[in-house]
């Protein structure tokens, strides 16, 4: 594992790592941003981001650096796919393959070789903050935004004793009716509809009865993907079904971009350290 | 004057503007922060971005919605160039130019009609806040980034009735002596070293003898420019002659990105706040 570059901040660290993952069979990179001068750091949260972005957009554009100031909690934000390949379609569209992992262990022959980001996230990216960041496994929650998020919601459905919280902005939450995901789940899963709904929020939900901590959703209203693919009101039917607190806010004239999450990262990162 | 673009946050609202420029005899883009909800926005803080940048990077990257949450201040940000133009030179280095306007009235042949930025920002922005934002003109202050927080300092010393504070990240402050500037001195002023001397922060406050608040510095110590282009001893040795107030902080370990103003951000926003 190399640090590839360091920016100190103001009572934090920011490091860029890449490292050789078992998982994809690639040099994969991630990020963490480290509080300095605290005795330890006790929690950990795992955030993911959304089409098209790498390691890097959750720390330049989102403002943690001032929101976790004063916390012992640490940050870390893996890349959203492979790179360096040159799979079948791979870097032809936004919404597939490179920057689109989409969070699924891959079955497709195309795939199955290097896009297991369900496992790298949810075992190599979890393993290494307890064994190289020393941190309990009772002190890490998962956030995310858009597509990824399904992905931390999914991992946090699947494990519910590894994870503490779980919280989203613009959420994917019933994959298996939206068209980005139909693409996604045919190009990594092909036709398997027993595999697709292990990936759908919705799908899970519906045979939940575990007592976990409420739910944070953030969702724009006027969202241009609200409607066609992040169906957030079968995510509220399903948990309202199963007595699953969820605390949804539709935000009115919001939109899609970092604007949106860092307005209202304070209020998820307070929400996870109360659950941590 | 158009509203091209709309973020709505929690508790701010981030507008993208655009209007034909007097000065540069362009089309200008400019950004600005504005509070919601408080009874009214009573002062204003221009902030001057560095080489490259446009005026999305600082409201992009800088982490200032989390920062000026519960004040009534607002920011405006302007474009760093003229665009759109195709004047000999202007698109071929990062330090010249289109994203390079540094902050002068240009007086040679080629740039003279549209390079106007000293005015732009001392005559079209300053005017802007009182007249369509309806701030008073003893509530302005000004900051800014490498090579424009030199031109933050030069509005301030030869202004010093128009702003009530300044600051800056990483500045340049002598510039006759530094070769990014004798490179854009060249091409906006050609070799008059008498019109020079006007745009060097040095020699204006060599013959400085207000008295104003302090300036406010953060300089990283290794900072790979901060030896041949920024050259702050020479300004912390002027303004000792001339009894200038100078809170100076040397960072060491950080470095030129959005990272480290992010980081110092807050420190500077209430220096202006309390002198504003």
């Amino acid at each position: 594992m190399k640090i590839k570059k360091t920016h100190k901040l103001s009572g934090w660290e920011l490091r860029f790592y890449s490292h050789d993952s078992r998982s994809t069979q690639t040099e994969m990179k991630f990020s963490v941003f480290l509080p300095q001068g605290v005795e330890k750091i006790d929690s950990a949260i795992i955030w993911l981001s959304g089409l098209t972005c790498s390691e890097e957009n959750f720390m330049a554009k989102s403002g943690i650096g001032e929101i976790l100031r004063d916390t012992s909690t640490m940050i870390i934000c893996p890349d959203t796919s492979p790179r360096w390949l040159d799979l079948p379609w791979e870097h032809e569209s936004y919404d597939f393959g490179s920057g689109a992992g989409f969070y699924v262990n891959a079955t497709t022959d195309w795939y199955k070789d290097h896009y297991q980001m369900y496992d790298y996230v949810n075992q190599e990216i979890y393993n290494m903050l307890i064994e190289h960041f020393d941190i309990s496994d009772e002190k890490i929650s998962i956030m995310g935004h858009s597509m990824w998020w399904h992905g931390a919601l999914i991992l946090w459905l699947k494990n519910p004793d590894k994870y503490q919280s779980v919280s989203a902005f613009s959420p994917i939450v019933n994959p298996s009716s939206c068209p980005w995901w139909q693409k996604a789940f045919t190009g990594y899963l092909w036709e398997d509809k027993g595999t697709w709904k292990q990936y759908d929020a919705c799908e899970l939900i519906n045979s939940w009865a575990q007592n976990k901590n409420p739910i944070l959703i953030d969702q724009w209203t006027v969202d241009e993907f609200l409607k066609k693919e992040l169906l957030t009101q079968n995510f509220v039917e399903a948990c309202k079904a199963q007595n699953q607190d969820l605390e949804l806010h539709m935000r009115e004239w919001y939109d899609h971009s970092y604007y949106f999450i860092s307005s209202f990262l304070k209020h998820h990162i307070e929400f996870h350290l109360k659950n941590i």
